[in-house]
């Protein structure tokens, strides 16, 4: 059976129906074949079989050949309503036991009726394929878009390790030739693009077995970028009007217990350690001390908004198959920030915190983003979502009008917002069109009140604050793990460890490359001389190797004129200056 | 008996005198007390008593004059050696159970002999008081000092709480009655400067119970101090030639086996957390880490020295009943770095680390300090001490070298150093005398090749550096304590949260006064505009009790005049000039 899926649209529909197509095709090369489950995923689609033998390439020439056959065939997807029973009955006879075992699971919970899928073949009639599977399907086999059997991987049946490893199928799928095609160029500049290579290669970071898995070391040059963004957001901040503050890494489960994020979330926190009878856990994310730092000194109105911000960092439990580079880790450094206000105060803080993300998307050249409200759904209330409805609407509408004056693009989706209000889901593309989530932005109408968080308004009266987390700039392993990619580690003067390698031509220029190497240094740039031992080429590639953004080259002539050769990155192109003017060209580079 | 101390000094003596005499004292008063203990202690001595009623403050006054007879009488401290068994008997007989418990202990580890101590009228040769004691008095009790009995305490005998809990009765005890007196005017004014009271009036940190004691909250005006010392560290680290890193708080088991922190170290970390099968902990120290990040990449002879830093956060188990304020907590930031180097860099290297000491100290007007260089003990060597007298006597020979070189005073003590090299200890002393434990530093011969780490030597052959360890600024937590003290709340310019009070003379001015606080806040000062609704006299007070190291007064004549009308914290003098020459002079008093 193919996994329900909300989002039956049309690409939906043309993975979902390649699905079944490559089923068909692998029973009608190994009739033995026991199926599993075959989803419609991101970019394409998979399926899980029991094979008779391990596959080989070839294997997946022959299935894809098979595919195009049974396409060819344009066989309609029709639907049928069977009686359980009697659908075991079939699978069981035809020892499809993964099947059965999905519908005793569907039968234990009650379910008396499921639907199969067939695959008819216009002409006669026949039922060529059949699957347990809930629908949303394309009209016919012809119609599957364009795909190709990408990989294969071992895959435990419904991911427990304790189950038969079943192989498992990937194929891209697109609607159009020329999608697969560009999502296939993009996937091979993504790779030469990896975060894990370059950070390597680059020496941004490293991860090591006797720390623990998902917690990364940032090397000195990797640290400079993270306090490069740092520096960074606490200027923004500052500007802003944020106060930064220090708080410590961990907390009291009774902290926990008054966020609400215990019991629930307690999975995804790291294991409690007992001290002094009490349980202190690593904490998952910084509001709950900033809502203390808040508590901890008496507020008025005139005080508001307060706005306070941390670079600070939490531990999250992710499974260690889950674990990915920077991207999946389980020690993450966040630009939080919460923002304490009134309710008339709420849409200029919040579009100033848009505004703040457009400064960061400008400045980092990202061209392609997209906002999502996610909202409340009714069937939720009292469930998912605190019981106020009312509130629930006035809410999303504030933060929708923030929007609509930012003028960002957003979509709207419902069912999908945190439990105290609603959020803000921000996605990015980087510059070779990968998509990435950056960060979430939250209006939180319930979490002050159980701090007991008050103001005290004008009127005397005692008052609780909304409160707005923000964190722009994501967390410094998922943004800096976007920006190798985004930037193919080349990055800008502004971001780079290293902003200057200066070459000297010979031995001869040693002197001079010194004092070259003093002022950029008293300018307060990053600046390295490279081995005048080694040649000119030797060097020029060693520094393209290294992606270091700007090259002076120097030599008889520059130390004559008291001038620099300069070459970007990346280029072959030559430009001659005085050393004054080169020094003043890239400090304004590095100011942003 | 008293506790065996190695510091047979002369204040010692007549601490450990007085005991003795408040002890002869007590019994005269309350002949059923039973002792317990009474050792010499920083700045006087106690002793403890199970007593057949509560003191009341009246007794130590009565309990004085009983001493001050007995110091009249001039008896003669004499020490003689009894047999064990005699010498519990004669306390068995008296019903001194824990001067019997204590024979018993002694008994139990062997001790066939012990040492009676008395109080000998020269006179009559009567002995008055006998104590089971190690000896370390002056000659007789009218040499005993100037002391003052200072506070009564609960203690539990021997600390434990399954114990009876004893009356503990505390003197101060020095030489002379000027030592005495400057003692209690200082520690009157250190209750004035308490750093827990002012950090709470000036909100600048906080405690919260469910966070969890011993883990402070920085809050905003806290949060800048911190930042600001943050910022020196890596700004004069920048000019060294250090690199920063970033590393995890926490990591396995498995590094902290390596580095031989478990498992003798357990008990001062916090519990372990389990995840994946393995155990997880948080770091008491950041050097495992430093470790590893200079292990992650190939190193040679030209990239040493290499000064890794960290302001790391360290999370250390301490007694609930030990922790105190900021001085002692379980949460701390420390200004850590870790210097690699060849044998023939270390004299270099550690002495600019003394330099960096010796900057601070002049920019923290630190004018009293001390440091200690901490050496091995012959009897350690195997034991406490790695099994290598020759790199021991060399390694401390290269400390000594750096010390003198540095010119810095400094004491040696024998069998204070740590497992795998000397140490360096810094006490400083306060502005008003005192003293605090700041930082240590250590020479690491060992642990460097515990963790592999090597360097390829200019031969090609792979060699183990030396590894310094150094935090001059101590950590946030103890160094921001001492500076509460040390300024009394007042900052100078560059520290203080709010460097720049504005005042209006009247609403008249509000708007010249928002001028001068953008003028301000766009040359980068921390300012802030106090309630025109109140009066100046008022608003005087208000930045006076907040330590607002600056006021600046505006009213007619300075509107007129682009001036402003400036008043120092403290000080009632008042100085007129343009907004132009003050906003210089403030901005210079931030370049530190």
């Amino acid at each position: 059976m193919c996994v329900q899926h909300e989002k039956h649209d049309r690409l939906y529909k043309i993975r979902h129906s390649g699905a079944h197509v490559l089923a068909q095709a692998v029973l009608d090369m190994f009739p033995e074949a026991k199926l599993a489950f075959g989803p419609p995923i991101d970019n394409g689609f998979y399926y899980d079989f029991e094979l008779p033998r391990p596959l080989i390439p070839e294997d997946l020439k022959l299935i894809q050949k098979k595919m195009k056959k049974i396409a060819a065939q344009r066989q309609k997807f029709v639907g049928r309503t069977v009686p359980i029973a009697e659908a075991r009955n079939f699978y069981d006879q035809m020892g499809q036991v993964y099947k059965v075992d999905q519908i005793d699971k569907l039968a234990s919970q009650g379910v008396t009726e499921v639907t199969f899928y067939e695959n008819i073949l216009p002409q006669t009639g026949e039922a060529k394929f059949v699957d347990l599977c809930g629908g949303g399907h394309t009209e016919h086999t012809g119609d599957i878009g364009a795909y190709k059997l990408d990989s294969i991987a071992g895959a435990y049946f419904r991911g427990d390790e304790n189950n038969t490893m079943l192989t498992r199928i990937y194929a891209l799928c697109f609607e159009t030739q020329d999608e697969l095609k560009e999502y296939e160029k993009m996937m091979a500049e993504a790779r030469k693009r990896d975060h894990r290579k370059l950070g390597k290669d680059l020496e941004l970071f490293a991860f090591d077995d006797e720390v623990g898995a998902g917690l990364p070391l940032w090397l000195p040059k990797g640290t400079i970028i993270a306090e490069e963004i740092e520096n960074l957001a606490k200027r923004k901040e500052k500007e802003m009007g944020y106060s930064q503050v220090k708080t410590p890494h961990l907390a009291k489960e009774d902290l926990y217990l008054r966020s609400g994020h215990l019991p629930y979330y307690e999975e995804d926190m790291f294991p409690a350690m007992e001290m002094d009878n009490e349980r202190y856990f690593l904490r998952a994310m910084n509001c709950p001390h900033h809502h203390k730092v808040f508590g901890a000194t008496p507020k008025s109105y005139k005080d508001l908004p307060v706005r306070l911000a941390e670079y600070g960092t939490c531990y999250r439990f992710e499974g260690s198959g889950s674990l990915m580079g920077l991207m999946r880790v389980r020690g993450m450094s966040m630009n939080d920030a919460h923002i304490y206000c009134t309710e008339d105060q709420f849409e200029e803080e919040f579009s100033k915190v848009i505004e703040l993300y457009m400064y960061y998307f400008k400045l980092f050249g990202i061209e392609k983003y997209q906002m999502r409200l996610s909202k409340h759904s009714d069937e939720g209330l009292g469930k998912k979502y605190l019981d106020d409805k009312e509130k629930w609407l006035e809410s999303e509408q504030m933060v929708r009008n923030a929007l609509e004056k930012s003028g960002v693009p957003f979509v709207e989706a419902e069912g999908e917002a945190a439990f105290y209000g609603p959020k803000i889901d921000v996605q990015i593309w980087s510059a070779i069109g990968r998509e990435f989530t950056l960060s979430t932005n939250q209006l939180d109408f319930g979490v002050p009140a159980r701090f007991n968080l008050t103001y005290t308004d004008a009127d005397g009266s005692e008052k609780t604050p909304l409160c707005i987390h923000r964190a722009p700039l994501s967390t410094h392993e998922r943004l800096i793990g976007f920006l190798i990619e985004h930037y193919a580690g080349a990055f800008p003067v502004w971001l780079a460890p290293v902003q200057v390698d200066v070459i000297c031509v010979s031995h001869a220029f040693s002197e001079y490359g010194q004092k070259v190497v003093s002022t950029l240094e008293s300018a307060g740039l990053r600046v390295q001389i490279l081995d005048p031992e080694n040649s000119l080429s030797k060097n020029v590639r060693l520094s393209e190797t290294k992606k270091v953004p700007v090259k002076v080259i120097l030599g008889e002539k520059e130390m004559q004129n008291e001038g620099v050769t300069v070459r970007r990155y990346g280029q072959d192109e030559q430009v001659e200056m005085s050393l004054e003017d080169f020094v003043k060209q890239i400090v304004s580079e590095t100011k942003v």
